[in-house]
C-alpha cells in the first residue's frame, strides 16, 4: 500500500513547530534543525517543506501573512468607521509578544530579501507581502473617504504611501525599543496620524 | 625593533575594502573573508577589527553613521528653515545608490540586533544610531517650532515619533521597493509630511 502523506496536516504541523520555535526562542534559533527537533521529525522530513533558510524564512512568512489575514477576516465591521479602520489598522501593529514575533519574521525576510544578491523568489515574495500591506491602507482611506469623514482636497494616493510609511515605521520602532514605543504609544500615534486626515467637522 | 600599527589608518583602509564589497555585491556579500580578500590582508589582521559577523555589522554601522554625520556637519544653513530641515533629510533618505547601500547596512544590522536571542552589545548600538536619527528629527521640528513655521498647539513630542516614523519608513519602503518608491516620490512624500505639520499662514 503506497505511503498517503496528508501535505496540508504535516505542513499545519511543521508551521506550529516554527512559531513555537520563534516565540520560544526568536527567528534567528529557526533553522531547519532546531525546527525538525521541535516537530520531532527528521531534518530530511522538514527539508521537503523548506529546503534550505531562505526558503524556511519564505515559509514563516507566509504562515505570518495566514494569521494576519485570519484575524483581519474575523473584524466585526461595528461602530463608526474610524473605529473600524483602527481595528483593522491594530491586527499589524506589534501591540502584543505574538504580533511582535510576526513583525520579527517580517524584519527578518526583509533584510534576508534585500540582503540577496540575485534578486529572486524572496524578492518576489517581499513584493506581495508589501502590495497587500499597501491595498489595506489603501482600502481603509477610501472607507473613510466614501464616509465623508477626510478633509477636502487630500490626495490619496500620497496619503496612502504616508499611511503605509508611518505602519512600518511605527511597527519597526516598537520592535527596536519597546520600552519607548508601548503598545498604548504605538495606537496613540496611530490614531493621531489618522486625526490629522480627518475634517474638522465631518 | 617593534613593529608600528596605525591602527586609525588601517580601520580606514578596511573600511573602504568594506565599502567597496558592499557598493558592489551587497551587504550579504560581507564577510571577514571576502572584506580580507578585497583589502588584500589576511583574514586574521582582518578580525582584529571585527571578530565575526556581528562584530563585521557593528563596523559596519560605525562607518554609516560616519559617513551620515560627515554630510550633516557640511551642510550650510542657507535659505528658508524649511529648505534646510529637508537639506539635512535628504542625508538619511536612501535617495541614491550609496545612501541605499548605507540603508542596507542598517536594515541587516536592525535585523540581527532584534535576532539576537541575548539582548547585547548589537542592541546597545542599535540604540544609539535609533536615538541618533530620533534627536535629529527632535532638532529640525524644534527649528521649525523656533522660526514659528509650526501650526499652533501642536504636541511636538509626539511630532518627533512619528516624523522619525515615517523616515524610516519611507526609507524601507525605497529599499523594498525602489521602482515604486523613487527618489523624487521619496522627498515629494517627505516634504508633504512636513508640510502638513505646517501652519497655513506664516
Amino acid at each position: 500500500m503506497p505511503k498517503i502523506v496528508d501535505h496540508a496536516a504535516r505542513r499545519e504541523e511543521i508551521a506550529e513547530a516554527l512559531w513555537r520555535v520563534v516565540r520560544r526562542d526568536g527567528i534567528r534559533a529557526a533553522s531547519v534543525r532546531t525546527i525538525a527537533a521541535e516537530a520531532g521529525w527528521s531534518a530530511g522530513a522538514v527539508r521537503y517543506y523548506f529546503p534550505d533558510q531562505d526558503g524556511l524564512l519564505s515559509f514563516a512568512m507566509d504562515l505570518v501573512s495566514r494569521r494576519v489575514t485570519e484575524r483581519i477576516s474575523a473584524i466585526e465591521p461595528k461602530g463608526t468607521v474610524q473605529t473600524i479602520v483602527l481595528r483593522y489598522l491594530d491586527e499589524v501593529l506589534p501591540l502584543d509578544a505574538e504580533r511582535r514575533a510576526e513583525f520579527d519574521i517580517w524584519l527578518a525576510f526583509t533584510a534576508q530579501a534585500r540582503a540577496e544578491s540575485d534578486a529572486g523568489a524572496l524578492q518576489e515574495h517581499l513584493d506581495t507581502v508589501h502590495n497587500g500591506l499597501r491595498q489595506l491602507c489603501e482600502s481603509l482611506l477610501r472607507s473613510l473617504a466614501d464616509a465623508g469623514v477626510l478633509k477636502d482636497g487630500l490626495d490619496l494616493r500620497r496619503e496612502v504611501d504616508l499611511l503605509h510609511a508611518v505602519l512600518d515605521g511605527l511597527a519597526l520602532h516598537a520592535a527596536i525599543q519597546p520600552e519607548r514605543t508601548t503598545p498604548s504609544r504605538l495606537r496613540q500615534l496611530m490614531r493621531h496620524h489618522l486625526e490629522s486626515l480627518m475634517a474638522e467637522n465631518p
